[in-house]
């Protein structure tokens, strides 16, 4: 039968931390019969655990599971939804709900396997569970989140965090630092860097030559000197007009205020944004459950849930799987053309 | 006629920059006849120039004119839609749609007016129509707004700017300043007063005790130090608890980019922001056509349009008169009770 179709690309899906909600949202995946549509997905983590999962939340178990060893000799071969069993979790006085250096630590482990296998070229692209950061620093890990750990295991040259939804796009030039770091953080080179990615992102994605808007930094984008320090003459639009001199298509520095009005939204296809909340503030409060996070930039597509392990709804069978299913949709997307 | 009706409010309303949308925007004011099921609206203008914007748009003209002196002496009789006629307006060379430093000077003059008026107890509350920054620039006034010139006109011990629509309110911590100028204007005690400011005027506009949210600066609020100088636990915290202790319901500081999600919203009658944009970007993104601007603190109710002078389809008829109607009729309510 698979041979009369095209083959789906293998999508490496981590299992997040397993306190939280990543087993059932990928016992969800797994069990849907759409996503083969356009992806293999095979979930990095960790067998028995989600088979306890889907015991306890009344999902279906997995149907297919690999060894490592497996994994290693017939990986192109696979055509149907598996899970990889990566070992290292010990169980012992696990709780779902309750996260801990351990669930910190095999959540990283899923996450490094995966880039392993990007790089090896065994998997077309990523997407990720969530992960909970007090547990990753339980465990002795510092990234402040997958986009780091990607871009620095997989050595990216430049990288960036950029969110998708059906009708937005926005990425952001810095992310995890302070209100009070972001100035410094913003020089022309970076923006500029930001500006291409996206641009290439959302050309691949829209299928078209995409129309870009950068922000301003200060209220009204400083209104002509009148606030700030002309950070958006400066740095801003310098970034720009070498964007147009590479032939993008973009405006701005937009004042930030007006930037997501409605008639605005329908004329923009992605959105370059100073720092965190000037982009996700936007972003959620238009579309909190569908939008996929994404790092532009590396060797593979990584694409991941916008939402976090939701300890309080974990196990219980309650958590919405359709980010993780968009999540694996748009890596599929961004790495078949 | 009028004495079996309760009096309605009598409301100044500002005509604004006589080249922007403010005249036809007032003449559409003056001829609804839904407004007067609230407020008595009397406009501070230029009755010749209104005249002539209703000729030329089309739209009816006033029917009732004021001079100064017929004001000085019958405003507390007034019980229908009138215009004060407001002299000293050049209109030699005055070309609709151009700022010059002759409109804003006039647009200027009417603001003053109406404080006149509102500090003498003449009207109940004002409503102000756009303003252009450049033509009071040109007219060298420094003030960045209505909300600074009504702030020190009417020597408001603490005062803030204020959105309202159906569904959200938001409060200003900090407004025109650069990005970098906010973390050292952001004090526990200027957060206290917008916090107080702000849950009286929540309570007195939804008619019951509201429900109050504190937004960090950081990204997630900082997450416990991770990223910032601490700001979230050494100035919002305290300003919060001390809210509190003045049996003020108010939660935070919360993260920023997940304050404005549907379901939060719900819930939040009001949002304390540290800055212009992170409370103008969601406001402006979820109801941009029906927000109202007002300062609180002041002697008498402060409201405005939410939109600009808008040159560009100025004195073609073209302009939509919702934002004033809907800030004469805030105005009108926040008065009332």
């Amino acid at each position: 039968m698979t041979g009369t179709h095209m083959p789906k690309p293998l999508i490496a899906v981590t299992m997040g931390d397993p306190a939280g909600v990543g087993p059932e949202i990928c016992l969800r995946l797994l069990a849907d019969e759409t996503v083969r549509d356009f992806a293999t997905p095979v979930v990095f983590g960790d067998a028995r655990l989600l088979a306890r999962c889907a015991r306890q939340t009344g999902l279906p178990p997995p149907k297919r599971i690999l060894g490592e060893i497996e994994w290693e000799e017939k990986c192109a071969g696979i055509d149907e939804p598996a899970v990889l069993d990566v070992f290292g979790f010990d169980a012992e006085g696990f709780v779902p709900g309750i996260v801990s250096a351990r669930t910190g630590a095999a959540g990283y482990r899923y996450v490094e396997k995966t880039i392993e296998a990007a790089l090896a070229r065994k998997v077309a692209a990523v997407a990720t569970a969530p992960l909970n950061k007090e547990a990753l620093h339980a465990a002795g890990i510092t990234y402040p989140g997958h986009t780091e750990m990607f871009a620095s295991k997989m050595a990216a040259e430049r990288s960036c965090m950029t969110f998708f939804t059906e009708d937005m796009i926005v990425s952001l030039v810095t992310v995890h630092i302070g209100y009070q770091d972001v100035v410094p953080a913003l020089t022309k080179e970076r923006i500029l860097d930001v500006i291409e990615l996206t641009a290439d992102a959302a050309r691949r994605v829209r299928g078209r030559k995409p129309r870009l808007a950068v922000l301003g930094l200060n209220p009204h984008a400083g209104e002509h000197g009148l606030f700030g320090e002309g950070e958006e003459e400066r740095v801003i639009l310098p970034a720009i007009e070498a964007a147009r001199a590479k032939s993008i298509t973009v405006e701005g520095p937009l004042p930030p205020d007006t930037a997501f009005i409605a008639a605005k939204r329908r004329v923009i296809d992605a959105y370059v944004c100073m720092y965190h909340d000037q982009g996700l503030i936007p972003l959620k409060a238009l579309a909190f459950d569908t939008a996929v996070n994404t790092t532009l930039g590396l060797p593979v597509p990584r694409t991941s849930v916008d939402h976090g392990t939701a300890c309080d709804i974990a196990w219980q069978g309650k958590a919405n799987g359709r980010s993780l299913f968009e999540a694996v949709k748009l890596a599929a997307r961004m790495c078949a053309i």
